[in-house]
């Protein structure tokens, strides 16, 4: 593969982190030395890009990290980069370290950001899609959410034990402030009797129907999962009026917080990290720009970051129906 | 060993549910199997046992059970078992069903009904101490605590990830609502910079200059470890009270909550809960009454259960030091 | 969704078992239970169905199975099925029970005997591929290779933490008699120096290049991965050989074996099978027979058995080089 | 605490490595500096004492290894330091580099040349027990046994799953090769239907007994586990030698290998590598030497090396009868 343009990359994680970005940045680093190409992190996201905090990488900075979760270049968001000013200075120390081109491993502010530096200065930009909500077009899976589901379950199957043993009734809340993925398929992977998410219109009358169709099948203990982005009610709200509706019930309400972003990522994180970050350098050398790379169908694809921040991956309508028929 | 008065025995989970119940009612059913005594199970604690809600159990009714969290024959918590008529009903069971003792699991709450049961109708108890607070005189350890304790450093590992990644601050809650054993040592485990626990008393200065001193050492993060029962503040106060301190700090709190209630028991759980239930029958079997089995210094012992609920186990001043020192 | 034909259908497993196996036999209990369908389980695979080892089950037989590995329903070889008296009384035991139609759980084996059994004696069956070989055509994965994966990579990871503090060499055996899917992503995955695969034809010489390379670059520890079918030389004669050429390597060798093939499933593994098995009901229903259900692209396709034990999985090519590219 | 003469410690990992040794070098590092003594960390264990490979150690060198496994100052065994020679080209580095004191951390092999160096040349040690295999005297667990046992237990039940799935008869061996602390207790953790360790005489008759009296019970699938230094015979030898007595078993064997060495400490792990790291060096400032620190009763203890690697902990017999009454 030729390369005759491409001199020095910059790679940055940015947003929340998310367990597998320290694959992609190894994927990152390898590729690039593999290929000849130098490569400096970016510490500290965009705020290290306008800092200058950069620290010259090669494949030994980037041994024993596969299986880390969280990000050895650290993430911030930064307010600074949201203004001409902050892109600016960015720019300079581009300019100064004769950065050609940037990886962004993030979500969609990171990408959006991403975007708009590269338009106003004509650096090229790829983007490495890295967050657990898995709300990002253009990719089947985004970094980190495979995990963030198998910790999520790993916490309701325990939350279940308890759940079971005292015949209670647990409300769970995952992460997805805009997206449902995490609680469609962590409430289906658990066995979950009602599955709240923001995609979905829901009401309290039909979540008290499937509660007491429960009941008169004879469960006795039930759990709800609600993504955190669920426009009916909050979690504690959503208790609350069930406590009020069915005052026998013994309910609880446990969120799940943080433990989704972190942890040793899952095996298909792994691969799929180190199948974007490879990508995204192979991506950079053959002239792309204000792309994303992503796997589609088992295919490494390139989608306009413009594409990825504005359209949506669709919620999977059989698996809405999955979660019904199964949840008895 | 002789038992010629022993003919049956009840055996029951009350209270919060703990991993390892089950390998207990398991060494219970089979030890009593083994020396030929008849074994029920009672279903849903001290409510089970007012109702005659009882399952004759065999060798085969516990196959496979030493490794799932939760208890199956359940728990509860029974208001009616506080009053002599539940009591008197609980009594009456026993006599109809030929129970000539039973084998109590759970914690201090548990044991108090069992010892006001056994004085007023002189049936036989043995308790077996049950829960993940480490919070009974009389025993090394309970049974689900060291489980507890690795779901909240497993957990706490987790949110380290992303609290490094970010350079936040994360006041974690972990259980203990009159004890400190679980905060204090998995914050020794997870390197927290500070401990919060009910036995000690804490003050927000003191937190403050232990913030201080890290920041000046160069600490970008820090985890806080709360228990439950800390008495300064509520762990959403807390974080508060130090976010108006330190403007700047990125804060986040997190709640364990009910997952370290359940999952798979720890090995040395399951050891201990084999050893204990096994213990419990050989201690009906020895003519013994309204005393807890125990653990301690790796021998079997047998306490008052008078004493189980009224001494406490001391929180080890060694530990204090060694978390203050190591805590950089 | 019209059914005027399915009664009563019967539903095992068979051949190796696979972590996700309870959640597909829960999916075809419950799905069928929606539908109104009668559904028998059958013990111990084509065995039971000889035997009329048959057991009905309705919605709470699969209460509480999604998270278990293993399966409920048992497994096993049968050498009578594969003789055409074997299937005649098989044929005669779905008569007595009024069995219109199978959904078999399992491999290539499992569906050889499905499809000659159909053939012969015109009962429907459906295939659901069930095994951590990911070797069947049809599917983008079988249920229980996720889950294989990341026991593979957990145990890895173990491994490279010793293998790191003592300067060592592992050659590590991971499962997959036919196929490297195992080896070349829990490779990947844990950024094994090495990876050897049926798929591909490997040497000595190479893999000797690949060690000085290594050595070169200063790396003093590594993982070779080995997949069981490998053709060049049992993993036990490569560990021999190394030492024979690399006198000085501190060599061990480590046999994953079985408990790749146990464990609770991963969320990706209990949601594919909760798709499949519903999806295997649905299919009957619509009049399909000798077709395995899969999901290709995330969507619900049926391919015919035929092909699905003909036809192959090719090994993306991208990730052969990439595990070059990144093993460094 | 005064501390008039201890100026410079080193600090060394030696023997097979075990999980909590990083904790443990966390806590020799942060507690000499919090008594304003230098620390060195000494790597490849006594390889590196001979030959000067030191790094000074700061509090932040060892941040983030707590839950580390393996070793960050790796670990050797080194055959020049049992000559005299070698061991004198020893001493000769620790007064270039002004060294009065040792903490080394390892197993029996670790203490003898510990013992001799500090006889024939004045230099202090302190012994800190970490090898998985609990074989040392002078304290109630050594680090790493406990993250070994969890490590069995969960392959285990990860291999029992499909034990019972296919009625299968498993032999599976753990670490121990000299004793049956890990076999005993991960035994009686998962129901094995028998336990082979070296310290018992066990008999081919009385095993197959077992087996027989199982089967007659309906037991269908069982697992044996056997210690490393069983003395009867090799797994795979016992092995064959159950399938020649039982032709009709279905008989595998697992070894479950490096894995017990490895992986993310357990809590109590941790805390005890705290305990015995911080006890290391309130040791030396008191002045003592040849001497291990460990913990006995959940207090602080000091024992003779000469103790520590010439008495034995005998296994507790209470666990033998257990392990036969609860298996059936």
């Amino acid at each position: 593969m030729g390369n005759t343009t491409l001199k020095k990359i910059g790679v940055l994680t940015s947003g929340g982190d998310a367990p597998g970005m320290n694959a992609a940045i190894r994927a990152v680093v390898r590729t690039a030395h593999y290929y000849k190409i130098e490569c400096v992190g970016i510490r500290g996201g965009y705020t290290g890009l306008i800092e200058g905090n950069f620290t010259k990488m090669g494949p030994r900075s980037v041994s024993n990290i596969i299986n880390l979760g969280g990000t050895i270049l650290r993430s911030a968001r930064s307010a600074e980069f949201r203004t001409p000013e902050g892109r600016k200075k960015a720019y300079e120390q581009c300019v100064a370290h004769n950065i050609d081109a940037l990886v962004c491993i993030g979500g969609d502010g990171t990408f959006t950001g991403a975007l708009k530096f590269s338009e106003e200065f004509g650096i090229k930009v790829l983007g490495v899609p890295g967050t657990i909500d898995n709300d990002i077009f253009g990719t089947d899976f985004t970094i980190g959410y495979d995990t963030a589901l198998n910790t999520a379950i790993d916490a309701i199957d325990k939350i279940r034990d308890t759940a079971t043993s005292h015949s209670r009734v647990f409300f769970v809340e995952v992460m997805g402030r805009d997206a449902g993925f995490i609680a469609l398929n962590s409430g289906i992977a658990t066995g979950a009797l009602d599955i709240l998410i923001p995609e979905q219109k829901d009401s309290l009358e039909q979540m008290f129907e499937t509660f007491e169709k429960a009941q008169k099948r004879g469960k006795t203990s039930s759990i709800v999962i609600v993504a955190e982005g669920e426009q009916l009610a909050s979690t504690y709200d959503l208790a609350k009026k069930t406590k009020e509706k069915f005052p026998d019930y013994d309910i609880r309400v446990s969120i799940l917080g943080h433990i989704q972003r972190g942890g040793a990522p899952s095996c298909a994180d792994r691969v799929l990290a180190s199948r974007l970050g490879f990508g995204a350098v192979i991506g950079l050398m053959k002239g792309l720009t204000n792309v994303m790379a992503g796997i589609r169908s088992n295919d490494l694809v390139f989608t306009p970051i413009e594409d990825a921040i504005t359209k949506h991956n669709e919620i999977n309508q059989d698996l809405l129906q999955i979660s019904e028929v199964l949840a008895m």
